[in-house]
């Protein structure tokens, strides 16, 4: 059997009985490091779980996935992954690969951001589609988010931006030289996604986003109720301005609070607000909310 | 400490060792029992924890919360809650009412059909909001929902469509009599889901939906990779044709399938197609997927 097993979003507890048991049984236990990351070492992991682990990099689990389901037809093996198996494209290709070969697989889900960003206080049901914010370069800003998150707010619906995280990435001059050396991980951070977000809205200039009437979560390390989950709520300017450090530590997620926006979701979301006053007058005056 | 922690989709052993270990060292612990249904019995889950449950029910979880967090400033007071603690508008609510009384309150989350979804080999980045569908009576066809699909579709999104249970209801007669003596437990099937989208459709005709050529996926009991899974492809009309019991027992969600649709995920759905070739050529000659 290959077990797909959702982690969670924290630490080594966040994992299911279910999950755990399937990972004691495993001959071998691959842990995907590169579509997210947990908020633990790999080896405070190993020793919870009482097994080795496998690194397995991007390119194990999209190109090599032969290496990870050999001989699963006739034992269990175990493919560790971040929050919820069906949160990247990647994992849909192995489990295709798994039924080519004839080999019987099971996922074990967990929480991912896409359910776990309900902790900020926004309704669930209030979410359009996820979209993803890449790290701008110089010459490579690619913009697309824009047009689904527009779709979103025509509708008035709330948007979960995932930030980009850049791990095992080699710099120009490594890769050009063949060198296996690879940069340190890197996360976006609040400040530079909303950054981001205003330079398109300043390029289009559709109305999608405005820096001082656009409300916006930002939210780091939500999850199994970690002490360090960090949910910080404000205008984009709010959060632009607010201190870097004051976010918690990555990963962190944002919202774009769509128009919809019902009061019971002001009044909970106003607890994490930088500016309680300017929380509620904006959802107020600009957002419609009935608020007293 | 007042603990919300989501006990996932399956049976007892979907729940997170942290949660685990919430539960265990809890002075009180509700199980709420109207918003979901778990797949098992209160009697196993008791056993598995060692802990007794109080069985929570929408009354007292909504209108005397109070019960629930009494002595939570001074103690450990769990409420467990199928799949993750916000799916459901209630537990916003008993947060809130938390923080008023001064407790502090910690979620642990867990997967929920909102994340889980993603079992069906559709794409959570391809999904809009969340839509309900209440069942119908001769007299009352709440159609709001429509609306909600309708803009979803419109965009080319995937709508999840989580269908009705009705856990404590009274008949009108034993309402009226001021008798508490509740029915058995009802869960919307497929078929019936089914029908009522078809049904509103025939009433608004905006073409958003259509019995021959909308795709859509049936889910049963998806969630801890248990054995009772079940996934259903195909046409609305291939839905609702198919024999009921070969869609599995309740919990039942079906996704509506979006334009958007991209080839990977036919490839992976079609293994749960009722007719291969209906669903491939839909796929290509309705929605414009790129297939061979």
């Amino acid at each position: 059997m290959f077990y797909i097993i959702g982690l969670g979003l924290c630490d080594e507890k966040d994992v299911t009985i279910r999950g755990l048991e399937a990972i004691k049984g495993s001959s071998r236990v691959y842990l995907e490091a590169y579509t997210s990351i947990l908020m633990v070492q790999k080896e405070k992991l190993e020793a919870f779980y009482e097994k080795p682990l496998i690194l397995a990099d991007r390119d194990m689990v999209e190109t090599e996935s032969d290496e990870i389901l050999a001989s699963a037809e006739r034992e269990d093996v175990s493919l560790l992954v971040v929050g919820d198996p069906f949160g990247a494209t990647t994992h849909t290709d192995i489990i295709l690969r798994a039924r080519a070969l004839g080999i019987p697989t099971r996922v074990i889900h967990n929480a991912s951001i896409m359910n776990a960003v309900g902790a900020c206080g926004l309704q669930l049901y209030n979410f359009g589609q996820t979209v993803s914010l890449v790290f701008f370069t110089d010459t490579w800003k690619p913009d697309s988010f824009y047009d689904r998150i527009k779709e979103n707010a025509d509708l008035g619906m709330h948007t979960l931006v995932l930030l980009d995280i850049k791990v095992k990435e080699q710099s120009e001059e490594n890769l050009a030289r063949g060198r296996k050396i690879y940069e340190p991980p890197r996360y976006m951070s609040i400040r530079q996604a909303v950054s981001q977000l205003i330079e398109i809205e300043s390029l289009r200039q559709t109305g999608t986003l405005s820096p001082d009437t656009t409300l916006a979560v930002a939210l780091s390390r939500v999850g199994g109720g970690s002490d360090n989950q960090r949910i910080v709520a404000g205008t984009l300017t709010d959060l632009v301005n607010h201190p870097e450090d004051a976010f918690g530590d990555p990963l962190h997620s944002l919202v774009l609070v769509g128009k919809r926006l019902h009061h019971l979701e002001v009044e909970y979301t106003q607890d994490f607000a930088v500016d309680l006053e300017r929380w509620r007058n904006t959802a107020k005056q600009v957002y419609g909310c009935a608020l007293d």
